[in-house]
């Protein structure tokens, strides 16, 4: 059976509104389509919690800054809603912009601390872009859980943070990253890349995977994990490292010197060209 | 029988969910708590709804800029709730401050464009915390329908607006403002006043009804219109108006050139020593 799209409010509300009738739990996994295996993991994840499955696609202007790539984002609707139906999803909700948006819209979502670092520090106003339309999604399909990759680490910690703080009854599910054969996080922008920068990103894995593989001999020295990294990127001068720190994985602050007892995630992000590349490994 | 207290979260979703277990409608009552009739007369409206009825009595910390009167704002909860009794509520949630912002709290939810003029202007971080403590109460409760008192102008529009925006699938009722026998709006800050301070305060009411009754003689210039309040409030020289402003009814943006065609509102602030009362009338 073909996988339904609905492109209202008001149709995704009822579509919901009849499995919880039925008593069936609800999973939902918001995204802004260019689906790749990551994506497709989310659905298979909410799949085997037994709950029906809306994915969102919606490439959502409010998180794109004014020299962002909103315009060139990819829009493969089609192929997307034909990945869906391989593993199973049960609807897609692909609103248009003025469905999000109306004219007088003007409230939202902000977060004051765990914003601030990280990607929040190159990209203003992205993240109250991402929670400003994720509880607007969240409120709109009512789902018992929601899913989301941890590649987008900050913005997955986000999004729980803001769950808890606002008290929205959703439970949010941080899910592993799926990499290609190279290492390499999956991600819709890796289709930017040319053939040759796409084999040179596999630097960024491999100086993740070093610094953590000397964290686990024993390394304790911030400056010298992040150094490993370094020189991994170091390794081909056209990629260009934004940011690599070490944080408390569920502050994203700084791991400073309590370091041992922390539970720690290395987040980074490189710039490409005009590639943005994110990823992280938890240590 | 005795209204209920509860005051942890756990606590009011297990009794609001029993309710919808067997078929009630909920509605929910936010309040500061100091009760007057103005806020006896949102739960009556409530049951007359044929709802079980949720009052919160919560001195909200974020709402209160840090000269204003949070410290000294009445708290009276066992009078509170003996008037609540009265009217028939159902159940008053009073919980402490940690359990509506934990340490970590951070999410909060702003509005840019109508929440700029009027009070928001005298008190900036003041609609701030009013949207996220409301919005975090309808996401503890989660009523049908949730109740406002049309005194507090702004306010009352930024909720309807912000559940609007954010898909807050929450019915927003504002409701009339209750007045003394002199015309006063009833409010929680009333009773700051010295007798004869709260004597020469039915200039406020005044000074509004004649600019309305102007109005309906077909008076259409806002100048001379705001002048008429201006003439009421001059009588008592130690009252200052903050602001006088006519404004669209549902933009609360100023009337300008089109006023006939408009729905309009005359919003006021008045400051009277170290109380600050505020009114509204709608044209």
């Amino acid at each position: 059976m073909a996988v339904d799209t609905v492109l209202t409010i008001a149709e995704i509300r009822s579509v919901v509104a009849k499995w919880r009738q039925a008593g069936e739990k609800v999973a939902f996994v918001p995204t802004m389509g260019a689906l790749h295996d990551g994506h497709l993991s989310l659905v298979l994840q909410a799949r085997a919690e037994g709950a029906r499955v809306v994915v969102s696609i919606f490439v959502n202007p409010l998180q794109f800054g004014p020299s962002e790539d909103f315009a060139r984002y990819p829009r493969t609707l089609k192929d997307d809603v034909e990945k869906l139906q391989t593993v199973g999803a049960d609807v897609v909700f692909a609103p248009a912009a003025a469905e999000i948006y109306p004219v007088a819209f003007q409230t939202s979502v902000i977060n004051k601390k765990m914003s601030e670092g990280l990607c929040g520090k190159f990209r203003p106003g992205h993240f109250e872009g991402v929670l400003t339309v994720v509880l607007k999604l969240l409120n709109i399909v009512a789902p018992d859980m929601a899913l989301f990759g941890k590649k987008d680490y900050q913005q997955w910690r986000l999004i729980e943070r803001m769950a808890k703080d606002l008290e929205i009854p959703i439970e949010i599910l941080g899910c592993d990253t799926i990499r290609e054969k190279d290492g390499l996080a999956m991600s819709s922008r890796n289709r930017y890349m040319s053939a040759e920068e796409r084999e040179e990103s596999a630097l960024i894995y491999k100086g993740l995977s070093s610094a953590k593989a000397a964290w686990e001999r024993g390394e304790r020295s911030l400056d010298k994990l992040t150094a490993l990294f370094k020189d991994s990127i170091s390794q081909c001068p056209r990629m260009k490292i934004q940011y690599a720190e070490i944080v408390d994985r569920f502050s994203l602050e700084p791991a400073g010197a309590t370091v041992a007892e922390k539970s720690l995630v290395m987040i980074i992000a490189v710039l490409f060209g005009d590639v943005r590349l994110i990823d992280n490994l938890e240590f």
